[in-house]
């Protein structure tokens, strides 16, 4: 076991990744806890109050350490005006049978979701999808937390490192969910195969690798390249702890290595998730698409109608590109089978290898 | 040491990736395979009596394995005419002082280069961007050869297997020069990380992960991915014994994480390289770009032109994602290096997880 996961207080090298959409119930992230890996809570769609209730919750099923996580307040560029991008769903609403909402649900003020994040008891806290300023991240430590950021490249990493973090998340290209990139999306995505050992390199903290690792075999090929600990979202998914749509279960239960695709039609933000209906229907380029949290807002009532209707049309799919090896076990059989396939996996890198 | 390397001839389970751009020297295979790997000639652009001349000219050098690649004939769908792809190229070859091809330079027939290839006394014989019929698979065994194609999805390594090749390259999403990829393109190319173990699981043949690899973390991580064996091309482009231009290797020293993208321009075919003004300036979805061979053609004047003057400005760049991990070293020293730093990793693995 490694210094990190100690100063963690894990037994195994593995974080549950947290899915702010639902899939990471309280009863997922009290699982992965008791098996020793690190479960945690996606908390960026919920208010300071049910923050602390969910966390508290958390604690009264396991004594274990748990992550919480939050999107940073990037400012985001608009490419659609909300009336715009509204006008183009319309015809969905319009299918669905439901009026389209009428104003803005005005997303949790970051400052405020924060200091419940401050109040969490939580070991770790990370974040995603842009950089906090080193007085907040500084908070966040004297408040008891390891502080964790999330980087697409090096040069994003090394943002991270400035800040003070930690450790980083290598997201690569194979993740799924939403993209954590905050400096100029880079043209072409990097790999996690590529992406840790450049990012193990530029910096001196601990890295955490995730994307596309679904198995005991991609957990050792990460440690391999340099990460102390990795992250691993859609391998949970299927876990009857999750808190998915049975259309959503059916959809990973079918899907292939080429089922994913990079759309931001649902958020306003770049995220992976298995091609539907709607990722085809407003993939073209000229599509508005209002910016971020300003899309997801709209999506809301088309997505919850969908998973009403048991169709996946209009549900956010997100999965990374490694489904082939996507399977359903409960989530503490899961960590320990992570564990079996890890050992296996050495074994066999000893006995076959010069 | 696994069955497979063993069935290969060879010690180490390294693979110098066939580039048939030049960069793939006789002196760069043959001293790959002094230090234990397999080394490589990429020979679509060669030919058949000189397929036959280098690979005589390899035997002089070692009498180790080797291995010899060409890319499968398949039908390459035309985006615009060579009127037209010429009619967008003719400003460049304005500014550089020279006339534009009047004529196509037929390419060599397939058939005609794989009968040479039957009579190369080469040990491993793989092919890139297609398939082959299985006669033809059958008459390179026949042969000798160990016959290898090469997947970028589970779908093509299924295709592959039924023609009977005795093995897969896995090509990930960060793999540099030209992808492999002969079904419908996938829509978002899928990252060696989740490539290996699914083609592994798809497939019961050996599996060589390729796409990112540049160290031995890069080689112990693909072989705990499931793989049988390496291909590495970028790591061994900047040896001494590389045929590259000057230009070519002051852009891969400067290169990082960050700098390349998928092109089509240089060839018609899709490919991973360093980003430079050709690249930029003809990335215009708009931009008239013939098929494959055609616009191979028609730029390899401005690339040989662009060599002469010691500019990056219209070379083709190919080069994988990890780039921060480029060095510069002998190829038989690269080798050495590759084993050590594989047995550091594995050592580090036994010592600090679970």
């Amino acid at each position: 076991m490694n210094i990190f996961c100690q100063s963690i207080g894990i037994d195994v090298p593995i974080i549950q990744a947290p899915m702010a959409g639902g899939a990471d119930t309280v009863e997922l992230a009290a699982e992965v806890c008791r098996a020793g890996a690190l479960g945690s809570l996606g908390l960026n769609y919920t208010s300071p109050a049910d923050i602390l209730t969910k966390c508290a919750a958390l604690r009264e099923m396991t004594d274990r350490p748990y992550c919480v996580n939050l999107f940073a307040p990037e400012k985001r560029v608009p490419r659609a005006t909300r009336d715009e991008a509204l006008e183009r769903l319309r015809r969905y609403f319009d299918e669905l049978g439901i009026e389209p909402p009428t104003e803005l649900i005005e997303p949790y003020i970051f400052d405020d979701q924060f200091q419940a994040i401050l109040e969490s008891k939580a070991a770790v806290f990370s974040f995603t999808c842009g950089a906090l300023s080193k007085p907040l991240v500084n908070a966040a430590k004297d408040a008891g937390m390891l502080v964790v950021g999330t980087a697409t490249s090096v040069r994003e990493a090394r943002v991270l490192a400035q800040s003070s973090v930690d450790a980083i998340i290598a997201q690569g290209a194979e993740a799924g969910g939403h993209r954590a990139a905050f400096l100029n999306e880079s043209e072409s995505p990097i790999g996690t195969l590529a992406l840790v050992p450049q990012i193990r390199g530029a910096v001196s903290i601990p890295v955490i690798a995730a994307g596309g690792i679904m198995d005991g075999r991609g957990i050792v090929a990460s440690l391999s390249l340099g990460a102390s600990v990795v992250q691993l979202g859609t391998a949970f998914l299927g876990c009857p702890e999750s808190g998915i749509p049975d259309a959503y279960r059916r959809a990973l239960r079918a899907a292939d290595d080429e089922s994913t695709v990079f759309t931001d039609v649902f958020s306003g933000m770049t995220a992976r998730g298995i091609a539907n209906r709607f990722t085809r229907e407003m993939a073209a380029p000229d599509t508005p698409i209002a910016a971020f949290p300003v899309q997801n807002d709209l999506t809301r009532p088309l997505r919850a109608r969908s998973a009403e209707f048991d169709s996946p049309d209009f549900l956010s799919l997100w999965a990374g590109q490694n489904l082939r090896r996507y399977r359903e076990l409960p989530a503490r059989a899961l960590v320990r089978t992570f564990v079996d396939e890890m050992r296996a996996a050495r074994m066999e890198l000893n006995q076959c290898t010069t």
